[in-house]
């Protein structure tokens, strides 16, 4: 079959799977809807993976690592150096999303950290994935962020990963990232992506007073001016992939393209806070069937999120996806929202597979009461 | 030592256990307060287990059923006899609490069902204890719901199934509920307690349409002026006990025994969803110290749920403690939304316990950015 055969066929099936899947939850012993958004979750997941008896068995967190040229603007409560004290910290598992995961998930879920170009010389750490591209990128406020041969081997580094999850057997993959300055890159992204302004994109990041977050608004402002042209197609839209080499980030574009691979996979894409969220919202521009897998695993508390999160549904993301699962006002990144909620994922398909029905318990439904 | 210096030398550790606590939250790497309340909930934990270094290593639902005399009036969707098939099918492991504590917290976590008074004869089930206090409450509408004997029993019932968890070494108690007509006598229960009116407290339940839930109100509020003296202490004032005796339920004053008897041990008590928050504010206006450890699993798509929630704040719960960690709608009791919420828990406990410092680490603070 052609690809268009197979979606066809595949569009025919979702109709009918569909229809089964609703029923099936319907069926279960409880009132019609009484679990909420776990049931619409569970709905999701059954979609993704094409069956009534879905399952989360195994799920791989993807923590990609690189440092930001803009950095040296002073657009971070935190010098570049720390990117890589990070990364050591998570290749010894004392990182907030490696206790997190191992506390959630430690029997089904591990963590695979890539370096894909933090700029100081990490020594060869066992449970690193060395995929540098580069010492880091270049100050965008002055010229691209990287090129577009240096975005591409970036998406190709995140494909890479979630091919390697993808033969594990995984059932999720999660996205987080670590980098310096990367809330800066993100909300540029964002707001070439959207056009949406700068004080709606650019937030406090690791936590910057006043005067360093109008400095920051004023950094991707002037960004934005300075790449404008590049990152607009001949339609006066923005081309997703100029975006990302003019102001994105390796983790970014390593993260967009983890999320093609497991669109193209049919894998649940379980998607962290803001920085994951912008460079999802690239891949789904680049590649619309990112829009089938995604799962949002919580609300950040760092301000473009929801903005970001609204771009989807402007994609034609159906709203009740557009919700997060988790609103803890997090805002550490490094995936840790997205490892606390893979339990939650579990539970749904669990839910839908396991859980006992009307017929099979022999209980009276709602309709049967006299 | 007696209880009152035993109470005052607790104060006095705890204000340098708070300090200790706040500080190594503060120590760990990440910007301060970027875990949001997952930190909030670290602290909690900590409190009630006295030490910097929580731990949630095993947990277990309370999962109490029981039959209410109310239900002869039509309150609810479902006819009576479906509390027993619910009992049935959680005994089989096929209830939503069963799938989802299996799914998210299998290795740790376990559930005991108690009978405290279904009105159908059970067969004895091997996964069930049998503690029947009677066959099903009376009719509140028309007479007490049982007599303080039977209330007493039934705390007792509780407070007892808490003991048996804490003898197996539960660092968790969460409680959970069954029983059709739940949300008439929870709602009731509230009302009478707080003073809110029937609009407010009576909800949908398991899915009433318009025309029963005004008549689940105008029950509510029927039941509540015939027993409103009997209810009422000496200084005007609700007397919890009385309130549980005349509206309440088996499983509502078992819940309350056993979060009486979780304070008193020193337990985090995970309250589920409305009836379960109904029943434990019955437990904390009989016993103030249930307020030091109740960690609120979610907010419920009920309509009384966030109503009980604030009752805590007016009884001396700091507001952030009313806030429930999970917004899914769910609106299925059976301690669900509880057992979802187990893997936060252990989540912020791990975190509290095993997150590197920055000194562990030896990453430079935002205080020391040049």
């Amino acid at each position: 079959m052609s690809d268009s055969e197979r979606e066809r066929v595949n569009a025919r099936l979702d109709d009918a799977l569909q229809a089964r899947v609703e029923h099936a939850l319907d069926n279960k012993t409880k009132p019609q809807g009484s679990l909420g958004f776990l049931e619409r979750l569970a709905y999701r997941i059954a979609m993704v993976q094409r069956t009534e008896a879905p399952h989360i068995d195994r799920a791989r967190v993807l923590l990609f690592a690189a440092d930001h040229g803009v950095a040296v603007n002073g657009v971070s409560a935190y010098p570049a150096s720390v990117t890589a004290a990070m990364v050591r910290t998570a290749a010894d598992g004392g990182a907030a999303v490696s206790v997190l995961t191992r506390a959630v998930a430690g029997a089904w879920a591990d963590i695979e950290i890539i370096d894909v170009g933090v700029r100081s010389d990490l020594p060869a750490l066992a449970n690193v994935v060395s995929a540098r591209v580069a010492d880091g990128t270049r100050d965008f406020l002055r010229e691209p962020a990287m090129t577009a041969a240096q975005c591409r081997a970036a998406m190709d580094v995140g494909a890479h990963a979630a091919q390697r999850a993808i033969d594990a057997g995984v059932d999720v993959i999660a996205l987080g990232e670590m980098g310096i300055a990367n809330t800066t890159s993100a909300a540029a992204v964002l707001s070439a992506l959207s056009g949406v302004s700068v004080e709606a994109s650019v937030g406090r990041g690791t936590g910057i007073d006043d005067r360093t977050l109008a400095h920051k608004q004023s950094v991707v402002a002037a960004s934005l001016a300075l790449h404008h042209a590049t990152m607009t197609n001949s339609d006066a839209k923005p081309d997703a992939f100029a975006v990302l080499t003019c102001v994105g980030g390796f983790e970014l574009a390593a993260m967009a393209g983890a999320a093609i691979a497991a669109a193209t996979a049919r894998k649940v894409l379980l998607v962290d806070g803001f920085i994951t969220t912008a460079a999802v919202l690239a891949a789904a521009m680049i590649e619309p069937r990112v829009l089938d897998v995604i799962v949002f695993a919580h609300r950040s508390a760092e301000r473009g999120h929801d903005v970001a999160l609204a771009q989807f549904v402007v994609l034609g993301l159906p709203k009740m996806y557009a919700r997060p699962l988790l609103q803890l006002d997090l805002r550490l990144g490094e995936g840790s929202g997205a490892a606390l909620a893979l339990p939650l994922l579990r539970a749904a398909a669990c839910m839908l597979s396991e859980m006992a029905t009307f017929d099979s318990a022999n209980v009276a439904r709602a309709s049967e009461t006299v």
